[in-house]
């Protein structure tokens, strides 16, 4: 019925694989030792899992059935990566021979300017220009330093800008594609236009609110920002009430400025999470010390519940069933702008936390990091970069469920995207040809076994469906969810969220979690 | 200043050839006979002139700097295709061997039914659930017919749709890669759906508006028509006032229907104007006929001044320079839905076959046809949709103005796309990395030679903009433009067009036409 229908909404994430091909491995396995990433010593317990190294053939990449892709093997030369050098100082880098997914253009990106040339870089940065960054720009200037864009090298000229809204890919010099799908751009408005013009300046200043040189922008190009053009393309609406919208297009400038970036010193939040937020590299080179032969992401905004636990548990059965030896999952909660309704990455990663502790999932196999992109609830576009950006990190394998990215129409009520279209649009996306697809089935609490399972439409009266809705009631009014639907632990640091909420402002009444 | 710029607007297609590279030709020449195609033989005057046929190696195709593509050569394998039967029915079909630019798919489609199982096809149709077609449906039936949007076999299904939608270009059964940016997509409503779904019915039959039967869509698929998504992301603007949006989409169903087409008779319009209208089969044939080791398309839907001459000359004294023997001109005005305000296709034709009787452009290397697809006025989306539809007509150069498929914002007072977009736009596009895109120069009337020439920037006082709307003021009140704009032949047709007009519906002002 319609009710069911709806409470659908809140469980993007609940979910079972629906299909996996199988593979045949090829490993040659030899000892080889690592040097482990400064960044890592940080991280907590569950992520401190060791195993020694072995040198791996690739990770053969599979096609889902029911979609006409061609079969692409990833290269069968394995590639070389350097750690990033600016978070390991004292070391020299490491050049590692790895079995892990190409990056997107064959390298990781990495733009951190060398510790040795940062104060250099610092003066250099206080004779230019300056455009100062809002806090959405400094997720970006994060993502872009890291190379979870790779092979981007800074925000987007104009030719990589009308490519992304009208291709959801980028063509490089040697003909080949990677998927692009969501602009990364910078904006200014006419008068820092006119202050660059009149200085004939080709470099430009990144700066953060206090004025502080973050960064600096090479080789500029300025061009027109089509807001109402980039927002259509990107959400297919131009309905008011987009968050990422409202937040950093519709009062931005009506230029956009690209160029290469050097990102003097590596972002940091200084909000006790830093030490969640690895790098592409250094995720690479967790999953290499784990011995990892696939990584499978999960892209989550939402509490985890045990829904989602069953979803990851059975993926890396599937995996293991397909030959897989060591199969790692990334629990990969995004951590950059989200919409106001959407619980904060503190309370989250709290949450995180305690499902881990209670055992939900294995430590010894699980890697909890922080994506530090901003959300743009785009759906299909979007989850086309949240895969992408999972490529560079290392995932072979990704999960996606129902409408993600997704978001209910700001204006009309309904959903704003097909539910099935971000799965499809992501099996069939230009440049992720290389990427598994896992998409799944929703999973709700079975009342006959008193736990999470997978729907089974043969006996539809034994599941409920709790919405997002029904959990914020139940949070808010300090009273528990059936037993097995989340750990008790999980749950309490919800109740506490909604009980900081109402004390803090009882007048604001968030929408639903979603589950 | 600005009025001269917006007198530009009418100059779309006032351009001259910016750059072009240099390639090698390798011709071996080999005496071969070809049958003609039956249509040919309808076709005016200056179609008819004949070489004979040689076998030619591929033309090589070639790319213009400052893009980043991959030089892609045509596959040096001839491709074979065959004469469309049903519109050659007393003769055995002709399998020839050509050196033009190969299809979209490797070959093309022709959906039309052989003659001989019309009868028990229109028996069949009589038997279906019936789909009424609009005028634009019927275009697009015409269009696919005749595999103009090569390799699709039909309306698009939501695969397809997807693909077009957010890739701009469609992944085939073997990887590669063809674009497709427009949307050819049948809408129904509730009603039909349910008709259609209540009898399990795989298959319905198209009827026009006298529900004779056109056509039967075979293994239909129908899926949700998200309108307000559809015109976003093709149009990147949901403004009210878009002409194929108001005339197609807003009263559209919410249901769209696809499948594999099996048009019962081809697509006649009974207007006088049939034997204009080439199939892309019928167009190699005419090529091949020629000789012609080049073709380079020009899409207007604007009458023909000097200006458009002067380009369309000086592109094949160019392509001469490269080293080609016989560039042939494919003049290709188009023949679907324009808006109200656009100069009809029968006084178009008119003005075009005065202007080619005039001597303007030379009748022995120039194909005038008529290209059966509706406009979309979506600037940089739609230009891919021309320039590849071309491809399949076995042009391999293809002439791009400023702000190609354009038009004023519906609601804003600007253009709805930036000029440039679609010539770059175009030069990204995948699955165009084949065709030899020409931009082109903006020409103006020069008073100090009193004829069309390529702007001078170095002496503008010299040069006259003569607006679309200059154009048809000067038209309406029959007084003449400047000596050397347009041949006197043509202009008395436009008097005549807007006398017309003026007879007919005294209140109704029409826009300027664009030049």
């Amino acid at each position: 019925d319609s009710s069911s229908q709806s409470n659908l909404r809140g469980f993007d994430e609940n979910i079972a694989i629906d299909i996996i091909t199988k593979t045949k491995l090829h490993k040659v396995q030899t000892n080889h030792t690592i040097d482990s990433v400064q960044g890592i010593q940080h991280i907590p317990p569950l992520m401190a899992s060791m195993t020694s190294l072995y040198l791996k053939t690739p990770i053969h990449s599979t096609r889902l059935p029911n979609t006409h892709l061609k079969l692409s093997n990833v290269s069968p030369n394995s590639i070389s990566f350097t750690h990033n050098p600016t978070r390991n100082p004292t070391r020299i880098p490491t050049r590692i021979r790895c079995g892990l997914i190409e990056p997107d253009g064959g390298k990781l990106v990495d733009l951190v300017v060398p510790t040795s040339k940062r104060d250099v870089k610092k003066k250099e940065a206080m004779g230019l220009v300056q455009v100062k960054l809002s806090r959405i720009d400094m997720e970006w200037v994060h993502v872009l330093s890291e190379g979870w864009a790779s092979p981007i090298t800074g925000f987007m000229r104009e030719s990589e800008f009308l490519q992304t809204l009208h291709f959801n890919s980028l063509r490089l010099g040697d003909g080949s594609v990677v998927n692009m799908s969501v602009p990364i751009v910078l904006d200014i408005d006419d008068g820092q236009k006119d202050r660059i013009d009149a200085t004939g300046a080709t470099s430009v200043a990144l700066v953060d609110s206090e004025d502080n040189p973050v960064a600096i922008l090479n080789n500029i190009e300025i061009y027109k920002h089509n807001k109402e053009e980039r927002i259509a393309r990107t959400w297919g609406t131009t309905a008011p009430g987009l968050p990422y919208v409202e937040e950093a297009i519709t009062g931005a400038g009506d230029w956009l400025i690209g160029g290469d970036l050097e990102v003097i010193e590596p972002i940091k939040y200084h909000d006790g999470l830093d030490h969640y937020r690895l790098s592409p590299s250094q995720l690479r080179a967790e999953f290499e010390k784990r011995n990892a032969d696939a990584v499978f992401a999960f892209q989550l905004r939402n509490p985890v519940h045990n829904g989602h636990a069953l979803l990851m548990t059975d993926t890396r059965r599937r995996l293991l069933e397909m030959g897989y030896k060591n199969p790692v999952l990334l629990l990969h909660p995004l951590g950059g702008f989200t919409k106001a309704d959407d619980v904060p990455l503190s309370w989250r990663m709290k949450q995180h936390q305690k499902v881990l502790e209670d055992g939900v999932l294995d430590p010894e196999n699980t890697v909890v990091s922080i994506f530090p992109s901003p959300m743009h609830y785009a759906g299909p576009t979007e989850v086309q970069w949240h895969a992408k950006a999972r490529i560079n990190a290392g995932a072979n394998f990704y999960i996606v469920g129902r409408d993600p990215a997704g978001m209910s129409h700001p204006v009309e009520k309904r959903d704003l995207y097909n539910a099935d279209h971000g799965k499809k649009v992501l099996s069939m996306a230009p440049g992720l040809e290389r990427l598994n697809i896992l998409p799944f089935k929703v999973a709700a609490y079975d009342k006959t076994q008193q736990k999470m399972e997978f729907f089974d439409p043969s006996r539809p009266q034994d599941f409920l469906f709790i919405s997002g809705t029904k959990m914020r009631t139940l949070a808010k009014n300090r009273e528990n969810p059936p037993d097995g639907f989340m750990c008790p632990g999980g749950w309490e640091v919800l109740v506490e969220y909604y009980d900081s909420l109402a004390a803090s402002d009882s007048d604001r009444v968030p929408e639903p979690i979603a589950a």
